[in-house]
C-alpha cells in the first residue's frame, strides 16, 4: 500500500514543473512581459539550446551496455500491437482512416519522457526507474519520432495508399528500421522508387535539422565509446554541458506555458475528441503496454515503471510535427495541453493501483 | 604555493561560463536563430524569471546571524574610501567632474558577485568562500545599487549639485542608508524638499519594479524569519524556486552573450578609457578592498576572498543604469566585456599572489 507521504513526495515533484508552466502562461496572458513575436525567441532558446543538451546529458549518461532490454522488448511488442491494430482498423472498417491511424499512433505511444517522466519516476520508484525512462525516451526519440516523421513525409508526398495501407505500413517500418531494402521487396512500391529515396532524403534532413535528434545521436554514441572503453568525459566539458542543461526542465516547462497562452482555447478540439485523446493516451497506451510486459514477463518495479511511463503527458514534439504536417494539431495540442493537467492525478491512480500488482 | 591543479580547478569552474556567454554570442552573430527584437525576449526572460530566483535562492539560504561582519565592515571601509576620494577629487581637482566621479565609483565598485564570483570563489577557496561572496552580493544589491540609483536620479531631476556635492554627496548617502530625517539637517537642501520626496518616491518605485532588488529583499526576509526561527522551507517550495534559478548561471552568462553580440565594438569606448576602467575595476577596487580588510584586520581566507571578490568583472546591472541615465553607457558596456576576458588571468594572478600573505 501507498501511503500519503508517498503521494506527497510525488506531488513535491510535479509541482515545480507546474509552477514554471503558470509562469510561462502567466507571462505571455496576465503580466504581457513577452509580445507574440518574442514568444518564439524563448520557443527557440528551449530548442535549439537547453533542451538537446537536456537530452544529451541523460542519453550520455545511460550505459547502452546496462539497458533493460526486456523493458526495451516489452515497449516493442506495446507499440508493434497498437500498429498492427491501427492498421486492420484503417483497412477494414468503414470509418477507418490512414490520418487517424497516425494521429491515434502518436496519442498511444509518444509521451513527455524526460521532462515530466524523470522527475516523476525518480520520485516513485528510485534511479533504476530514470535509467529505465531514459532509456524509453532513447528508442522513441531515435526510432518512434524518426518513423512518425516518416510516415508523414510519405504521406504529404503524396504517394498512393489506396493500394494496400497495412502491407506498405508494415514496408514503411521495417525501412525505417533497417534503413535499407525497400527496393527489392515487393512490386507494390517499385513504380514509386525515386520518390521513395527522395523521402528518405526529406526525412534525414529534417533529422539532421533537429538538434533534439542530433543530441540524442550523438549522446548515445558517446555513451557506447565512453562505457565500451571506460573513458571519463573530462569535468571542464561536463560542466559545460551541465550549465545549460540544468536550465532543461524549467525552459521547457516556461516554453509550454507560453505555448498554452498563445492557443485561442485551452481546450481546441470538442470534447469528445479530447475524451478520445485521453482515452488513448491515459489508457490504450498503458493497458497495451501491460500486455507487452506481460509477453515477456517483465516484474516488479520495472513493471510498474513500464505502464507508469506509458501513462505520461503527451509528447510535446508529436504536437509539433502535427503542427507541420497539418493533421489534427488541434486533438494534439489539446491532449497536451489538457494531458497536463489530468496527468498528474491519473498517474497517482497508476501509482496506487500498481502496488498491487508483482 | 598554487600548484597547476588548482589553476585547473579554477579554469574547470568558469570554463561553462564562457560556454554559454559563447553560445549566446553565437547565437545571433552566426547562427541568426534571433532576430534583434528577439533578443529583448530572451534578455527579459532572465531579468524577470531566472535572475532573480536565482538572487533568491542564494540569498534566503545565506544565514544572517552568521554573517562575517568584519568582512561587511572591510568591505564598507573600502567604499567610504572610494566616495571619499572621488568626492574630493570632483570638488577640488580642475578636472574633476561629479558625472565621472558615478561612473568611477560603478567602476571600482560593483562587481558580478553571483554568476560568476560563486563558481570562482568556491572552486579557490569553497564553501565558505561562497557565504562570504553571497553577503557581498546582498549588500551589493540593498545598499549599493540603490545608492547608485539615488544619486543617478538625483543627477536626472537637475537638482543643483554646484553648492557643496561632497557635502550633498554624503547627505544623500545617509538620507538612503537612514531612509529619512533629511528634512531637518541643513538650509542647503531646503529648497530642494517636494523635489526630494518626488525623487525617493522615483527610486523606491524603479526599485519595486526591478526583480532582482524584489528578490534581494524579500530572500534576505525569509532568511531573517526562517533562522531566526528555525522554519525549513517546505521542500514543495525550495522544488519550485530551484526548477527556474538552477537555470540562472547559464541564462545569464547566455544573455551577456547576446548583449555583447548586440554592440557595434565590443570595445566601445577608446583604448584608454578602457584602460582606466580595467585599472579602476582590477587594481583600485582590489586595493582599496586590501587597505579596508587591513583597517578591520581580516586574515587567512576571508582577507583572500574579500580581495578577489572586488576583482570580479564588472555588475550588468551598473550598465544597465548607466544606459538607462545616459552616463557613459559605452565606457561601462567595455568594462562588462572586455573586463570578462580580461578577469580569469588577473584573478587567477591574483589567487596565486595571495597564496604568500597571511
Amino acid at each position: 500500500m501507498i501511503g500519503w507521504q508517498d503521494v506527497y513526495k510525488v506531488v513535491v515533484a510535479m509541482a515545480p514543473l507546474y509552477v514554471a508552466l503558470i509562469l510561462g502562461y502567466g507571462s505571455v496572458r496576465w503580466w504581457k512581459i513577452f509580445t507574440r513575436d518574442q514568444c518564439d525567441a524563448v520557443n527557440r532558446f528551449v530548442c535549439f539550446f537547453t533542451l538537446p543538451l537536456f537530452t544529451f546529458e541523460f542519453t550520455a549518461n545511460a550505459d547502452p551496455f546496462k539497458w533493460n532490454f526486456l523493458f526495451i522488448g516489452a515497449d516493442a511488442i506495446s507499440k508493434f500491437i497498437i500498429v498492427v491494430v491501427l492498421a486492420i482498423w484503417a483497412k477494414c472498417s468503414s470509418k477507418g482512416s490512414y490520418r487517424w491511424s497516425i494521429t491515434s499512433f502518436s496519442l498511444c505511444t509518444l509521451t513527455n519522457s524526460l521532462v515530466v517522466g524523470v522527475p516523476l519516476l525518480k520520485a516513485m520508484y528510485g534511479q533504476n526507474a530514470v535509467d529505465l525512462v531514459v532509456q524509453s525516451s532513447i528508442v522513441q526519440a531515435i526510432i518512434w519520432l524518426t518513423l512518425l516523421l516518416f510516415v508523414l513525409e510519405f504521406r504529404r508526398t503524396g504517394i498512393n495508399f489506396s493500394a494496400d495501407e497495412s502491407i506498405k505500413n508494415s514496408q514503411v517500418q521495417s525501412a525505417v528500421e533497417a534503413g535499407k531494402d525497400l527496393e527489392g521487396s515487393t512490386e507494390i512500391v517499385a513504380s514509386t522508387g525515386p520518390s521513395f529515396w527522395y523521402l528518405m532524403r526529406t526525412v534525414w534532413l529534417k533529422l539532421a535539422m533537429n538538434p533534439n535528434s542530433y543530441a540524442c545521436i550523438v549522446g548515445i554514441t558517446w555513451a557506447f565509446i565512453a562505457n565500451r572503453w571506460h573513458i571519463k568525459m573530462p569535468s571542464i566539458l561536463e560542466g559545460s554541458i551541465l550549465i545549460m542543461s540544468k536550465a532543461g526542465t524549467g525552459t521547457a516547462m516556461f516554453s509550454m506555458g507560453i505555448f498554452m497562452a498563445l492557443q485561442e482555447k485551452l481546450i481546441a478540439c470538442g470534447p469528445s475528441l479530447t475524451l478520445f485523446g485521453m482515452l488513448l493516451r491515459f489508457i490504450a497506451g498503458p493497458a497495451t503496454m501491460a500486455i507487452g510486459s506481460y509477453a515477456v514477463g517483465l516484474h516488479g518495479d520495472a513493471l510498474r515503471v513500464a505502464i507508469i511511463q506509458a501513462a505520461l503527458p503527451q509528447s510535446i514534439t508529436s504536437f509539433i510535427f502535427a503542427k507541420e504536417y497539418g493533421l489534427h494539431a488541434e486533438v494534439l495540442s489539446t491532449a497536451v495541453i489538457f494531458g497536463m493537467f489530468v496527468s498528474l492525478p491519473v498517474l497517482i491512480a497508476y501509482y496506487a493501483i500498481l502496488e498491487f500488482i508483482h
